[in-house]
């Protein structure tokens, strides 16, 4: 899956001829695991990959909320793109001089470019991607596949009390939970965005909310989406929901209510967002200016929205009178952040 | 003061260099009154004016609403404008053959340019206008005048049991509230919403949000804004709250919070809501069309959110507790609507 601009090729959002919104699938889709075979596997080893996000992508902030669940960091560098793309993509304007301090990068294009001469901007070039960083090859972008190759492949690296994000007796039922969160939350939100077509429109936002109703329903007396702790599919689910009123109610029309009036599923979101590794990961200022700023087709204005209240996130939620824990009878919350991220949301109203 | 796109020459927002939305003021001031006085005075007369309105403009539907709770339907006429303006504005395009039956125009223009040949489109083509029936002469676009003018000086065409909407010992109280919310609300949401640069957006939405706050607060313990019954503030402050969450939540970027989620403010809308002559002249269906596919500039793919529920405007608001009475001590309700109003809000979700 591709996502330069949260989820297109170049920097605009492509709208097909019918009107409705493509998303393109990741191109590199090797894999980094404890037990390479083949030539599209590489080993996991600690020092040797760097994990380019942007904190604005809800995609690439997957991959942030497992490295932190999993106690990656040291084994795991991380280079936070800026949340405005220009002509050439993604840019490491935020760092000194705008190079990546340790691929020496200005564009992720270069990773990508490294690995395949032919493939720049034009083909996409999207977050999150996993770098080498001795050879500044790109080797995936393959966005699904890396947060669960984190949270299984990098076990020998992962701190103690990790949690267990993709239990084998629960996979099933969580690839069933992602397929429509997938579909009709995660890439509907863009759908219902990007649409040019009234028609298209509708379509998407009838079955976004139709999911988010069924979600809503599930999470009336379970505390997470599958079984009793954190797993693949919550943090699947956070990372649009944490981006839906500040971004996806208004800029993409999907405003038959906001998150905040959803009767669990707003409880829901708040309790992961306070628990170590999901609201520590999120940046409001980055992913609005992103989407405000990045897309001039539906916002010409580039006017973001000082709204809405993201103190809200950090009211009670109640939701451990459902029982369950979220790292599992065994784990433990990650250390606090002393890291780039911030530790708390900017409450800058 | 003009509204041809709601408050712009021409069908064009416009913002001028400093990135600020101005509202041109309305350009024809001629009064209609019980004792004329001078050739800018013409005298009340049943069946003689014709009020022509677009049930998307907030400027416009107070004279809508005052013309229903006065019961001077059968005194002056209602013509009801496209809600969706072309090059030459508001069009007659709902009526037979896109002919005004009464007047005979296919475009509002014709009414202005017969009073003032010099007067076109590129001078402002606005809503409410109050046009004479046998000569097609536009007599005012004084909105702030028209409304007090029906409320007054048409007394003796009122039905019996109208209220008194500006009742003379609370004309100064009136006077000051519709100067907050005329600035900050009425016009604040158009400055926020058609603003270029973003510290001028920051201004009128900063603005906005100071007076909603201090509007919620003056309505905790008191069921109107000025004395015990409805009157004129609350007519004009009602025809913004009607469409804060349709519209300028998301497309005007009035985003801190929704209307529905104000303590006071929410409950009071409301109120007027369901109180006959409010509710019974709302059409979500005008006012979403109309915001969100003629201002390109602010929506270039002119989709219309589907969003958000009407329904919740039909909710109890509890706010008899509160004391007063809506048409006075001596009012009641205008009849129910069998005209070309609806005389429900549109569910069509």
């Amino acid at each position: 899956m591709s996502t330069p601009t949260d989820g297109s090729v170049g920097n605009k959002p492509s709208a097909d001829a019918s009107g409705s919104y493509r998303r393109h699938g990741p191109q590199f889709t090797d894999r980094i695991v404890a037990e390479p075979f083949g030539p599209a596997e590489w080993p996991v080893e600690a020092g040797r990959y760097r994990l380019v996000v942007s904190l604005a992508c809800p995609w690439a902030h997957r991959s942030l909320i497992v490295r932190r669940l999993m106690g990656l960091e040291d084994a795991i560098s991380l280079a936070i793109v800026d949340p405005l793309q220009d002509d050439r993509s993604w840019r490491f304007t935020l760092d000194e001089d705008g190079v990546d301090p340790v691929l020496g990068y200005r564009y992720l294009e270069e990773a990508y470019l490294a690995r395949d001469p032919e493939h720049g901007i034009d083909n996409g070039v999207s977050v999150p991607a996993l770098v080498e960083e001795s050879t500044g090859l790109l080797v995936t972008n393959d966005f699904p596949q890396i947060t669960i190759d984190l949270g299984i492949e990098w076990a020998k690296f992962a701190r103690p009390g990790a949690p267990t994000l993709y239990p084998e007796e629960l996979r099933a039922e969580i690839d069933a939970v992602n397929e429509g969160v997938f579909h009709d939350v995660n890439n509907g939100v863009y759908k219902a965005g990007f649409a040019t077509k009234q028609s298209r429109y509708e379509e998407a936002f009838t079955a976004l909310f139709a999911r988010l109703d069924e979600l809503d329903e599930r999470l009336a007396d379970q505390r997470y989406l599958a079984g009793d702790h954190i797993t693949e599919a919550d943090i699947r689910l956070f990372t649009t929901l944490v981006r839906f009123d500040a971004v996806y109610h208004g800029h993409f029309k999907c405003n038959r209510q906001k998150l905040a009036e959803f009767e669990h599923l707003w409880p829901y979101a708040r309790d992961l967002f306070q628990t170590p590794g999901f609201g520590d990961t999120v940046d409001f200022d980055h992913i609005k200016r992103h989407y405000y700023q990045v897309h001039t087709s539906i916002n010409p204005t580039q006017i973001v929205p000082l709204g809405p209240e993201p103190a809200a996130w950090l009211e009670p939620h109640h939701r451990e009178d459902l029982g369950g824990s979220p790292f599992g009878p065994d784990g433990t919350p990650p250390e606090p952040l002393d890291g780039p991220l911030r530790p708390l949301p900017p409450l800058d109203m």
